[in-house]
């Protein structure tokens, strides 16, 4: 059997803080009936794919702020989503602010399959930012204010034909995240982001910087891990804050093999062959062999950097 | 007082199996005296900087196999350039073949200070290859039967001003190498490598892949705990097979800042300022913040990659 998927990254263009959920799930539909017209049998959507990114807004109104958040998926306004995407035989992957029925807040993406079910579901872990307003900032990053971190673990999934994993943004930028995942044989990491084009704390850098540390990131998780990558940005300007494009779709050598060319709604589309991931898996990353947990202890029994004391030298 | 030190990554080209140490040992001196007439602080040398990468020959004559290792260091050969590093006043940093008193064989790397005192040292814990003779392979890679995977874990030191680390060669591979490190506050990472122009299990991985898969390793690690990292090769043709060179200094940033052009005997030399790593500890990988090792565990808890069981989807 062929473990060939034909994969669409579904890059979206900004969405404006005024903009209803109705136009972007247009636009969401949009996406996925030009994947249906390249038989693509996988869409993946960015992070907070349904709303701008509302963390650079700080408030302290509970409404204001549940008024970002699904409290049911789906629901009203993306059930056309889920209908159609069940009625063209595509499975999707979906970024969005959800709050639980206990009200609790996560940043999640979720896992539908060809027949409309939601069959996994990942919650962030790796919140950047910070929780009070910051004065010292170009503008506020306030994931650590509005969601709490992912309570679910790095969780994999067997979908689609192959081992399935997601990962949220900045959650790239962490090997322990992606290696996770590899340590339960993933093939495939879906992955959206919104990143702002300036970083909040250092005004020099800027896009092509920005555009370097995800990529690294991201061909450094793929090839660590020999697995395929996609990640989806949502880019463009929202209400004058730019956020970089540059969605990807990496092999399991770490090399990028589509690459959005534009900050606006895009399809990107690259057969994957996840049978392609065995080779890095049976030989130099073949982790049974070469991996020394003996010798990994730090990782996991200590959180923040313990410098050696001062005056040791 | 300035945390800057001027680092020299002293590449070097070939060591073909029938040059004596004496010969190698003079080279090593050479470049040490260029690095002393430009004012250097610290001098990176290759792993196995002594001998040619004898991995590549299977045998099963011990004293065949102990004379490619120290087991005295500095030893009667390696006096003269420990001799040389302390009258320069220059700290060094040397990987080589060790033989401890007990018998035991590692793949070694030490750091040396400017008055000549061995202040560090690392045994690699990652060890690529095999075990035994593999007719599959195009050539062989004989560490894991010459060398036992180090004992010591990756220790850190204050040293040169800076919290000073090493790994070796294929440890760049592997993120938690660089992790345990980070932990640690590392400032500069330095890493020797000999690693073979192509890949003894797949032929067409040339080269161009060898040199990108390397540097993509060098710069995540780097930027994923914002440290420096000097990484120096041994290069060139030995006996007929090709290693690569490709020697780099890159900042904590990700980014290479200078890159050897040659793959013989050559030093890059770097102003390097260890409070450039700073920045990126109290922000984006301020690991005290951001860092959830309630969700790691199987990093530490399972050494193989375990995917769910099949016909779960």
């Amino acid at each position: 059997m062929s473990r060939t998927i034909r994969l669409a990254a579904a890059q979206l263009g900004p969405i404006q803080r005024a903009d209803p959920r109705r136009v972007v799930v247009a636009r969401l539909m949009a996406l996925l009936e030009q994947a249906a017209g390249r038989d693509c049998d996988l869409v993946v959507y960015p992070e907070l794919a349904l709303t701008t990114f509302f963390p650079r807004w700080y408030t302290e109104d509970e409404a204001e702020i549940d008024a970002w958040f699904e409290s049911v998926m789906p629901g009203p306004e993306t059930q056309p989503l889920f209908d159609l995407a069940q009625r063209r035989g595509i499975g999707f992957s979906l970024g969005y602010a959800e709050k639980t029925p206990e009200g609790r807040h996560f940043n999640t993406q979720i896992l539908v399959d060809k027949t409309g079910r939601i069959v996994g579901r990942y919650r962030k872990i790796h919140l950047p930012g910070h929780v009070d307003f910051d004065p010292e900032r170009a503008f506020q990053h306030l994931e650590k204010r509005y969601f709490e971190p992912g309570d679910l673990g790095f969780p994999v999934w067997r979908a689609m034909g192959g081992v399935m994993g997601m990962l949220i943004c900045n959650d790239r930028r962490w090997p322990e995240a992606w290696r996770m995942l590899g340590l339960q044989g993933v093939e495939l990491v879906m992955l959206g982001y919104n990143t702002p084009s300036v970083n909040s704390q250092k005004a020099d850098e800027g896009p092509a910087d920005r555009l370097f540390h995800h990529k690294l990131a991201m061909q450094a998780g793929a090839y660590q891990n020999s697995c395929w990558a996609v990640a989806v940005a949502k880019a463009g300007d929202e209400d004058g804050h730019p956020l970089i494009g540059g969605s990807v779709i990496v092999d399991p050598d770490g090399k990028i093999v589509a690459e959005a060319t534009t900050e606006g709604d895009e399809l990107l589309v690259q057969d994957i062959d996840l049978d392609a991931t065995r080779f890095g898996k049976a030989t130099i990353f073949d982790f049974a062999r070469h991996r020394r947990i003996e010798h990994y202890g730090l990782i996991t029994g200590q959180t923040g950097a313990v410098p050696p004391p001062e005056g040791d030298a």
